[in-house]
């Protein structure tokens, strides 16, 4: 069988995640609201690219690795449609021996999820993460928002066993998203205990405000020893009105070296 | 005698940090640069401080003992006016031992230079640079500028041994400066082998940036894990006239947990 790029990732640098990591037990699953875990990539000055659209290598390859080993200890992972769009990823876990990447049906793979509040995202037969579900190496995927899909669009996702979930669009500022809660519990409701949120920016730093950080569980960034300049997509989250105040700070920190990068883990949910 | 707030970085912690300072070997005595290191804290987000002006405690204890133990391994050590202005800076260093913290004279003492193109840093009786090297715990600073001082602030400077330098200014988009390449040559003939640049955020931007980052030797940044939100003072050099390229990348990185915070050494200089 030819190699379908499958990723090694090795038990030794597998440990330190591990008390960021969502645990199966009988109280979260009670909760109303999935484990959530934020990750995604910076530069030194907090960019995740060097322009808005642009795709842009930041971390070395055990990060890669990383990333997807973190995949499959989740139910569900989560982008924006601004991700989706720009990058069309595939969203799947390609970690050696995970299903579709060395075993049979899709056990560890996780269920990916896009949040698209307006309908922006067009669907067509090059969507890799389509392609994926239908080679039997994802999970069909879901996407979350507040518009009627078109018929077109209905059809390409159902015919590999993905959904649309329309939910209640919230309007401020003449911008039309959906609440995280809204989005959080309705996917805890049909089973996710555990999902990775892994950008882009406008997600990021709408989970971090002061709002919504309280969402979160657990932090994982992997920052790149490298500045991309004045220009980029920048996490940073927006202050309160009025605010001067730290928007957040993670407890329980661990900085693992990992290559020339370095993951920081945390907590922020009290 | 009273305690002085001295402090201690203790040996454990200094191994890390060894590779990235300088060395004082014949080699480096003969070349017309001082070996520079960049050393700052910024939060996840990259910011030096809330807003400008604002003094933000980034970093827990352990980084600010840190940055004294540094400042002793140096011959001098520099901030911008920007900086002298908003936070009346001690400039000195208090690790236990060093001259005028638990030993005679000024030995490890480092000489504060401080960066002011425009002779904007109006010198007082409550200038606490002058008052330390008054006080026999600190040297007498030198401010680099491209103006002829007043009769007042040149008086002060001289009455604890200090001087102003007056080097040519370079004019372009309407801002005064001074050449980095000009200081540094300076003041390596006035003796200073080693020099730690430590801000704000307009010095360390400029000497990031593409035009000035092969003047660095070492970096040496404390990132604390927190986000300070918009709004903030941030490290993010600007980009060359249309360039999609990242500014800068630190090679032989090392990442060392420290307290909460991490910190990051690398190398620039080609």
């Amino acid at each position: 069988m030819a190699s379908r790029g499958e990723l090694l990732y090795p038990e030794v640098d597998r440990v330190f995640l591990e008390p960021y990591l969502p645990v199966n037990d009988s109280q979260s699953a009670k909760s109303g609201l999935p484990f959530v875990t934020l990750t995604f990539a910076t530069s030194l000055d907090s960019a995740l690219s060097l322009a808005p659209g642009v795709q842009t290598a930041l971390s070395g390859p055990q990060s890669k690795a990383m990333t997807h080993y973190l995949r499959c200890r989740h139910d569900a992972i989560m982008v924006g449609v601004g991700t989706a769009i720009a990058d069309n990823p595939s969203l799947n876990c390609r970690i050696q021996g995970i299903g579709g990447y060395g075993s049979e049906g899709l056990d560890g793979q996780p269920r990916p999820v896009v949040v698209d509040p307006q309908g922006r995202w067009q669907l067509t037969s090059e969507t890799k993460i389509l392609n994926l579900a239908r080679q039997g190496r994802g999970k069909a995927p879901w996407i979350v928002t507040s518009k009627t899909p078109s018929a077109d669009n209905a059809k390409l996702l159902e015919e590999v066993g993905g959904c649309y979930i329309v939910l209640e669009p919230q309007v401020s500022k003449n911008k039309t998203s959906i609440a995280w809660l809204d989005i959080l519990e309705t996917i805890k409701a049909r089973g996710i205990q555990s999902i990775m949120i892994e950008g882009g920016g406008v997600i990021i730093n709408s989970l971090l405000s002061t709002e919504n950080a309280d969402l979160i569980n657990s932090v994982i960034v992997t920052i790149a020893p490298t500045w991309l300049g004045q220009g980029g997509v920048v996490v940073s989250p927006p202050r309160s009105e009025g605010s001067t105040l730290p928007v957040a700070r993670l407890q329980q920190t661990k900085w693992q070296q990992l290559g020339d990068d370095v993951v920081l883990c945390g907590t922020l949910r009290a």
